[in-house]
């Protein structure tokens, strides 16, 4: 019931719209580094996000471009920007909070995209089997060590290409001192309200 | 079993002697507000913490002055600070990590004495059995709401001075959106290894 933790830095997702409007028309995203879900890679571009309040520079943006643009921050991010971003699975942005996404050639401001993401585990239909868990939507997780805890309300997301993994926002991580070798067991069904 | 949350901004506890280089020599910390615990409070002056990769600046200095100087991160801020403070009960800073203080008319450079606090929860004697919780070190507590869960090992502290509340740091105050109003749980004692 072991499984691997990664812990997501604050990000950008982009539509093809957006990237040219940031990067410049026809600009094309460039690969950094592969992420451990299939097709999924961190570029070498970097956006400024910014609010009212502050800004906060280098924020990697990830690839391939999507549907929409997303903005996923941690709390503290939160605080820093002066937002209060609901916490959502990625892709629903309905409401979410506004934004404003600075690039080298343009900028754009969202009304709505800011997102604190949801404690989520990826998994294939394989592996949902494998941990007694098909139709189960969210489980407890625990983490071990000197800050270990349980977290509740991690959702289970279900894809075919999926590779196994708990997801992490830098808030989760840094709270229960997770470093690259820490493994998260999952515990079963979350029975929290 | 409900109990009041304090969130602990990275903050400095200072020597008489410290305050004085920092300060300069018969300089007396100034009161901003009282803190929860009696006799506590937080200062008007402030400080920065330094590295070789980095600083923080605008630290909270806690008064009154201690027996010893003391400086408190999250994870989170020893990353920024490219540290590894470990996780330690106020006062227990053998061996732990070194830090440079810079106030408006001196330094310092501390050999040890910069950690992340142990999760622990203030209570007086009467708390202690009214909570079942006597001759207990380490106690569960549930953190309840979307991003909500259990801490493992918060260490109780008892003294009868205190005011029982559970004190975290910001990156599980975060981690676990408290805000001034969320009240966490005591489960009981930690089971956890």
């Amino acid at each position: 019931m072991e499984i691997k933790i990664g812990i997501s830095n604050r990000h950008v997702h982009l539509t093809k719209e957006h990237v040219a409007i940031l990067f410049g028309e026809g600009y094309e995203l460039t690969k950094k580094n592969e992420l451990s879900q299939t097709g999924q890679y961190a570029c070498n571009e970097t956006v400024t996000i910014k609010t009212k309040k502050n800004e906060i520079a280098r924020v990697r943006v990830l690839g391939p471009v999507r549907a929409y643009t997303q903005v996923e921050i941690s709390k503290t991010d939160a605080f820093t920007l002066g937002l209060n971003p609901p916490v959502r699975e990625s892709g629903d942005i309905k409401d979410s909070a506004s934004i404003t996404i600075i690039g080298p050639k343009g900028d754009i401001t969202l009304e709505e995209g800011c997102i604190i993401a949801t404690r989520h585990i990826h998994a294939n239909p394989m592996d949902v089997k494998n941990l007694g868990l098909e139709g189960v939507d969210e489980v407890d997780v625990k983490i071990p060590g000197l800050k270990g805890g349980i977290l509740h309300h991690v959702s289970v997301k279900v894809d075919p290409s999926y590779t196994l993994e708990l997801h992490l926002d830098t808030d989760d991580g840094n709270a229960h001192l997770c470093t690259k070798d820490t493994k998260a067991i999952i515990l079963g069904p979350s029975n929290e309200e």
